[in-house]
């Protein structure tokens, strides 16, 4: 038996419903905060994020399904949705001045080949949201209330905190790194991932999941920041607590990617210490890709945690909606005159089906009580003879006499 | 600068709202008919199509993107959506006698190496319908009128019309076959596809892009069909006339998949000759690629091609949905208000924006108009002091003070 590619997953029934109201409720929040989708191909130059993403990172030197096509392109499957989006800001000019600021939102699959694990996919998917050519105290305030938003629409309100940070840049952030670099030097035991990251991108060493806890004596970067750098980082804080956002500021938080500038922040759930939402400023990566200086921010969300998460709290996100009628033919022309029925009461937004391969009442019933029908009406001789059809409500039980061309007006009054 | 894939497209602004809104229709439509949505990985193993779709078609010998994982297992981007959703169905045992008839829906991208023209992308997207465990004319005449009312819930119902054929199988099938080859060996230059496909497969050989005009006095299939067979077509040609779906007889539709048996069909535009809707019965597949032996049919929509006719024609799908307000911010402090009024206006669903950028009013007042603001608020230091609010309505130019805790109350009022 052909099996689907290790570490993904196949959608169907309830899941697929979830999964759809949950993008839909993320497009409905998007909406009301005045941001607009962007769709990016499921596959780039494997330079885009070499170049935006950074070589020393886990998800360019070991993670990316990579493939050439027939001329030789070296193409990957998106590792991730920032580099591409800020991609098709670059290409499409969609930084030009009456533009911005430019808020955008995407939703879809990005590919790692990782270990598969419980809630870990090889392909998984992404709520993402990024903006462009703003800079300030209250847009990032604002980005962070999305994100609550977000969450309190899917009622996810329990356990969950934003952690935030600010990550210092220029020549303070230059003494901090060279300061942090000595203070590794002494230990000579680190992993090799360290061992690379520490010339690459020193921050890194710091969340390494191997050697990570041994250095709670390193230097610390909010010590380096100036002033203004920190009463920026109190006064997001201050702000997001009197908007009724819980809020801790950690200092320890620097953030897996290293394109991160500026505040970076987390929304985790305490009870498993997982991230939910997870962003921050990027105010170089729209320039080291080849377009203007421009800052940068966002976050991205993973659908896959958000329904563990869902499912662990017992939260229903999509709506109850019940079949309105089952149609049980008994004979060729009632099949007819049921297709003629699903048409018109489809066309007048009824949710409505039948069973083509049920030849009695029995297995018509059968069938209705399977798919949750609120009413059930029987096309057969009689019915069609007399023009009259017995709609059965399977709720109070009651059966109202209508006529064939009435039915879908009578289901219409009933709802 | 680095550029999207060749033959790959970003959507943005009004197209990735008319997409989104697209999908939407289609959704709604597919919920009232009572299907379930699927959703399957991007990737597949490379065998899946070689034996759903056959290594003699275009789709599998020329037009696929391949690749290995790090395992060495081959993959390639999904050139087609039955296969991947007939392996789902198998793999997940979806086809129990509790579920059937199973109806499902996908929505999503496919990838396919060809060269790229106007309207043809190397990644495009399509809608799809797949049902399993029904095979009758009740069933052929249904899905038709699914197709027909997506159609008519776009408004795209001017010079559409259905063609549908029979296609023949078992002993009747290979008598036919059997007559085409002898008909078509006359023939000694024929292109180097049609050579191979004598041999693999010889209905393709009718629609050949370069040599079928050739074939106008090959063996009609009709001609070898049963009474049945023949019967079944007039039968489902009387029942979607009837149903008001305007219809044709097409017998050279063969469809240029190799796993069609049974009903052809497709919505064709009258005045480009193009297919917009095309699918079929596919009764052998689920057995073929290790199922049960379950019939199945379906077709599948060109999202791409949609856009272009709701293009053409001028048809707008997304809803018209204003500002109902923006702000203008005038100080410090009056952005901390204006995030609280955001957040509050927001979870009320009313769709609100500032610009933080902005530093006078002039500047306000542009942002507003450019983004068709519905309304106007100034937060500054005279509404702060005051708690008086002077809201702005753009379209009767009147102006309404309001308290700062009434905005949004205010606001709800007027929808």
């Amino acid at each position: 038996m052909i099996q689907k590619p290790r570490g993904t997953q196949d959608l169907f029934l309830n899941n697929s419903k979830e999964w759809n109201a949950v993008e839909e409720k993320f497009r409905k929040v998007l909406n009301v905060f005045n941001y607009g989708e962007i769709i990016t191909p499921m596959f780039e130059s494997k330079e885009l994020f070499v170049r935006g993403v950074g070589d020393s990172s886990d998800i360019v030197s070991k993670e990316m399904y990579e493939f050439t096509d027939r001329k030789g392109r070296e193409y990957v499957l998106r590792p991730e949705g920032t580099a591409p989006t800020v991609r098709a800001i670059i290409e499409n000019k969609l930084y030009i001045q009456e533009n911005l600021p430019y808020k955008t939102f995407y939703i879809g699959p990005i590919f790692r080949y990782e270990r598969p694990q419980a809630g870990r996919y090889r392909q998984f998917n992404q709520l993402g949201v990024e903006t462009f050519g703003i800079d300030s105290i209250s847009h990032d305030v604002e980005l962070i209330s999305l994100g609550q938003s977000f969450l309190n629409e899917l009622k996810i309100d329990k356990d969950v905190v934003v952690e935030i940070n600010y990550l210092i840049s220029g020549d303070e952030r230059k003494t901090y790194e060279a300061e942090l670099k000595k203070y590794l030097s002494s230990f000579t035991d680190l992993c090799s991932d360290c061992q690379t990251r520490i010339n690459k991108n020193v921050l890194r060493v710091l969340d390494c999941k191997i050697d990570g806890n041994k250095f709670t004596d390193a230097p610390k970067m909010f010590e380096f920041a100036s002033q203004e750098n920190n009463d920026r980082l109190n006064k997001t804080f201050i702000q997001l607590k009197e908007l009724g956002i819980e809020t801790q500021i950690n200092f320890n938080l620097v953030r897996g990617l290293d394109y991160y500038t500026g505040l970076v922040f987390e929304f985790k759930n305490v009870k498993t210490d997982q991230a939910i939402i997870a962003g921050g400023s990027y105010n170089n990566l729209v320039e080291e890709l080849g377009g203007p200086s421009l800052p940068a921010s966002g976050f991205a969300i993973g659908i896959e945690r958000i329904m563990m998460i869902l499912k662990d709290q017992n939260i229903k996100v999509s709506d109850e909606d019940e079949l309105d009628l089952f149609i049980i033919p008994l004979s060729d022309e009632a099949q007819f005159l049921t297709n003629k029925l699903l048409l018109e009461a489809r066309s007048a937004n009824l949710k409505v089906d039948t069973n083509w391969n049920i030849k009695n009442l029995k297995a018509g019933f059968k069938s209705a009580e399977r798919m949750n029908a609120k009413n059930i009406v029987i096309v057969g001789e009689n019915s069609i003879n007399s023009d009259n059809y017995a709609i059965k409500d399977q709720i109070s039980g009651e059966t109202t006499e209508v006529k064939f061309n009435d039915i879908v007006k009578y289901l219409k009054g009933k709802k």
